[in-house]
């Protein structure tokens, strides 16, 4: 038996306040509407704003975010003009809005990454970012529901912020790493703590990436529009209670420390999501501890 | 500094006699050959033949396996006519070869998953398949160089069987499994030890997935043309002497358990690529270890 938890998570990610124009900041999604052909491109107009079609902007423009960010600047720039010209906008309540990257080649996850979460777990700092993964397969768009599948008994909520890679790259510098980013998103790395902690030879994968486990978005909020993402308010709700928040400043590993130690490894694709590590306030570590169920 | 290990690492997976034709044996393959404009798809004129161009058979044809699988009977009864048609044979000489499945969405990997291999490391055979996996990003063609990373001091050799998904499914019975198989290849599972096993809060991921570690190929050999996956020699050669020898027979989950079991918790996609664990013979557990090292 299949059950879903719908509206159970929600996850908020803001900025401390920017010397930008909201208007200008963007905010780039995927999402489909009745009147359209399977999914497209778009800008949110600012937070929980409507969405203004960039397909329909630009025809010649790609209509998924990997060919988008596969083009890189040639196609960044065509959105740069959309958000600057007077566009209709479609109310929010008419779009669905997808994970604004699907299909990446990868979704890398880091592990106690937060020094508060590393405290609320009684462990010390890592010494080197511990790297495990989702298949992509496990995403699904921010207001999907989470399927709690039969075979977990302890599925648990981590909400994160995301990286997704703008640019191809091995063995990238620190100092170079940023040139790599196309921009942030929030990700949840659900995780059922039976299948990670206890089962599958203690191989954190498959509790990991059961579908659903990777919400994303609703937005990829372009870099230059974040004057630092290592100072942002990092929030998750659970039926509306705030279970964890912190800041991104908690991080152990930041954005362009990740990328260095991660390209040692693989080549980083456009659209490769790193997912950057929780804050405290996870179910597993609460006395006692408490797990999503079917509301 | 990269150094390169060419030629170092061949596989051979052989059937036993089968009562086919070898002529009508279907190995599927991605090619380059100079005369031609980017990947296509063709069909190996036996183990160590020729090669048949597909995409000029049949212009309407798609370039990548992953599109060919996807599209399902349609195509496969297109590669069909083409086994049995006179057309002209790319000499092998002339054609390079890709790996038989480039971009899956999944490589997934199964641990401990013969039984003479758990009794090489003295561990018990395992009640529960192992899965751990790669990043897409690893796979290479079957000729290609495997990079010695200078991250790793321990790089070591894993031949294995590999299963190519042909059709989406989840929670897929054992007994419908072999209905979403669209054939087998061989993989390499390079694996650096150092990484594996010590580092990354002992998460595989990491010295199972740098560039250049997950060599397939080259044939993918359709499923109607194996008489049983689970009776296949299995063998490993490192400059022409044999290190591991076994038969997929010693495998303790088959195919169509392994399928079932990944299946409850993700969605299996066509192109997905299972590799299904590794006979004895490895470095690591060698006394002394023996690990590869540049020609």
């Amino acid at each position: 038996m299949l059950v879903t938890v719908r509206r159970l998570l929600t996850a908020l990610l803001q900025a401390r306040k920017q010397p930008f124009q909201p208007s200008r900041d963007m905010r780039l999604v995927q999402f489909q509407a009745p009147h359209l052909e399977g999914p497209h491109l778009g800008l949110e107009a600012g937070n929980d704003g409507g969405v203004i079609d960039l397909n329909a902007f630009d025809p010649t423009l790609p209509k998924t975010m990997l060919q988008f960010l596969e083009q890189g600047e040639a196609t960044l720039s065509v959105a740069r003009r959309a958000l600057t010209a007077p566009l209709p906008v479609l109310p929010r309540s008419e779009v669905t809005f997808l994970a604004p990257v699907t299909r990446p080649d990868k979704v890398v996850c880091v592990g106690m990454n937060y020094v508060d979460h590393c405290k609320e777990q009684n462990v010390p700092v890592p010494k080197e970012p511990i790297i495990f993964s989702k298949f992509a397969s496990s995403i699904v768009g921010p207001y999907d529901a989470v399927v709690l599948p039969p075979e977990s008994q302890e599925v648990d909520w981590e909400v994160e912020l995301a990286v997704v890679i703008g640019k191809k790259g091995k063995h990238i510098k620190a100092t170079d790493a940023m040139a790599h980013v196309a921009g942030f998103t929030v990700a949840h790395d659900v995780s059922a703590r039976d299948w990670q902690m206890r089962r599958n030879g203690k191989q954190w994968l498959l509790g990991k990436t059961f579908d659903t486990f990777c919400p994303l978005g609703p937005a990829l909020v372009t870099k230059d529009s974040i004057a630092d993402p290592h100072n942002l308010k990092i929030c998750c709700r659970v039926n509306g209670e705030v279970v964890q928040s912190s800041n991104t400043s908690q991080m152990v590993f930041k954005t362009e420390e990740l990328i260095a130690w991660v390209s040692q490894f693989v080549t980083l694709y456009p659209g490769d999501v790193i997912l950057t590590g929780t804050p405290p306030g996870v179910g597993v570590f609460r006395k006692p501890p408490v797990f999503l169920k079917v509301s």
